[in-house]
């Protein structure tokens, strides 16, 4: 068995920068580009780990934030770790729960020792650390741990964003050093631990974030900060000068993205890894992808359509039930209703980057980009 | 194949009156004693017909007072019917709604027509009539139609009681006229209507509800009115009462009942069919049922207990979580608690008819209720 950690890029497109790859981990060796459900309580929402097997998800994303808060990493540690506790047996990726302390929490406060919030569960405070987000992973035991950073808002002035990055890197400077003298546990479990290049919109921010990030010879980076409210073009901008200075040989994870079209862009932008709430969210709220688009299934145009959500796919939604019955499920507010749209979500987002995959396979990048972007923008008739 | 409603008891416990039988419906001959989960707005609430099928079971009861309301009957007809609206290709029984009217609604008002209440959907006046009742169900295709019933209260004094019965009597009545006219079309669909026994806690007024609607010859007799706040030794006493006069060649179904302990009694009585929310209802609350009796999730000593909910117990939640895991999920509001608990009750109940079934085949019954009740009262250490 090849050593967890090992990143392939099997296939490069001619055009653009997207490749096909393999990483190996833990649980399993997944291919890249991927897609990963977020399951922050441990649970990807609506959805039971037999769904997400039975839609091909090969690797969920997780939050410490969330965990250590409950049940807490202790608990976790002592019923097996974080696979054994839920039931999941691929790889997963937890997050450090930067972005949740800057977004969700009261009464935070930020040094450079590390970060204190209060408890939204039980209303203590809570102190995270470069060293004990090492410490919780370590105890969870997902495939992937990543660093603690900070996320900063947008727009972020360049002075605040200046010191905020120099604690993102000291911070990642410190998990290592604290990862490595787990060494001896963390190998034996193959866990591997990504850096998170930060820098907000400045482009040479980035550029040094790299410099600096690449000195510490992380196994693979992610590009965090990004899709916070700044437009598609600074996003895009930003991006294209981050992964521009990123090695090739390493996967690189763009985190809290996107959008259909956002990940056929970013893909073709050298992106492997994508996580993002919303095709989970988006399904709680009746919003269902398609092949031709968004369907919003509380329109009453649907409440008498026998078709399903989309022909042209294979869930388990689409092959047994019409859009009338899940348009019945939402206007009773039915629980089956969140799950059914869900898992077609999910699965819609899976499929996606299986022809994402394919497309690269086959050096059909722009024919199979245009192809599937227009068709998602007819809507149906 | 057989006739639908053909019921034929292909064995009799040699204590008691339990009975093992089956019964020939449009959609499956089902087994006897069973259970139905009730899936009053066509989903048994958190889970998916794929659910209902991997826990076995049989058939389902879905509620005309719900479906009237929305989507409505006229849309579910144009859409195929209610099995092929909700993907749900075994038995449904469909219960005429008489329960709900008089538990749920607000500004309801009985006449010997019918009754009429305001739509908890829309706010619009609803009337549903013997009649009406009859033809939203031709339309909704159930294999099991129910008549118009007046369930009373409890307590009830004797004069309203024996009002109430007549016009349950003549709405039974004209039911079965206007079911009658349907023939050609519900002949050809196969589905069966069955009788409504009330008469309150009255053992006279029980005794003369079943002389009479004998006379209309049903293929099949309910009895409604019981588990509604009335003392155990008091339900039991009229249940008695009313099995013993019904006769043996019919199927008997007991209404919203009950218990793991009441589903042991009753079926012993000679009831071959139950019905009831507490199972889901449960679930969703945490209460969970297991071979030694209810375990509270919510209670804090499983938030790190790494057992399945029930060793003993080979559903889906058992075979891949932890309480722990349950716990988590609750404490957390998350969907998929409710579901893993609901498919773990539903499992319970489907299984112990068939443990009940095999007392009754095998002529084992006094010993397996009392170790089944015997193990049940003991608890988990």
């Amino acid at each position: 068995m090849e050593k967890s950690g090992i990143y392939k890029v099997t296939k490069k497109a001619s055009q653009g920068h997207a490749r096909l790859g393999s990483l190996v981990l833990p649980h399993g060796t997944v291919e890249t580009p991927l897609f990963m459900p977020v399951a922050p309580q441990a649970t990807v929402k609506t959805l039971s780990q037999a769904d997400l097997l039975e839609s091909g998800v090969q690797m969920i994303v997780s939050n410490i934030y969330y965990l250590h808060l409950r049940p807490g990493e202790d608990i976790i540690q002592r019923l097996g770790g974080l696979n054994k506790f839920m039931g999941w047996h691929r790889p997963i990726l937890t997050d450090s729960g930067g972005y949740q302390v800057f977004s969700l929490s009261d009464m935070r406060k930020i040094s450079s020792d590390g970060v204190t919030f209060r408890s939204p569960v039980d209303g203590t405070t809570v102190v995270l650390t470069p060293e004990n987000v090492v410490e919780i992973q370590r105890k969870l035991e997902p495939d992937i741990a990543m660093c603690l950073d900070e996320c900063t808002p947008y727009p972020c002035e360049r002075a605040y964003a200046e010191s905020s990055l120099r604690t993102t890197l000291d911070w990642a400077n410190r998990s290592l050093i604290e990862f490595n003298k787990g060494t001896s546990i963390s190998h034996a479990e193959g866990q591997i631990l990504f850096g998170i290049i930060q820098g907000s919109m400045f482009p040479d921010l980035r550029r040094l974030a790299v410099d600096e990030m690449l000195k510490l010879n992380f196994p693979g980076y992610a590009i965090g900060g990004l899709s916070i409210g700044e437009p598609f073009s600074l996003r895009t901008e930003i991006l294209n000068v981050t992964v521009s200075s990123l090695p090739q040989e390493k996967p690189r994870y763009l985190m809290g993205v996107g959008t259909v079209k956002e990940i056929w862009e970013f893909v073709e932008a050298g992106i492997d890894m994508f996580d993002c709430a919303m095709p989970t969210r988006n399904a709680r709220n009746g919003q269902l992808f398609t092949s031709h688009g968004k369907l919003v299934i509380k329109n009453s145009r649907y409440r008498d359509d026998n078709r399903p959500l989309d022909p042209d796919c294979d869930c388990y939604t689409c092959k047994n039930f019409s859009r009338a019955y899940l348009s019945h499920l939402f206007r009773s507010n039915e629980i089956l209703g969140l799950r059914l749209s869900s898992l077609h979500n999910i699965h819609f987002m899976i499929k996606l980057m299986s022809k994402i995959r394919r497309a690269i396979l086959t050096d059909t990048w722009e024919k199979s980009k245009m192809e599937f972007l227009g068709k998602y923008s007819t809507g149906f008739s």
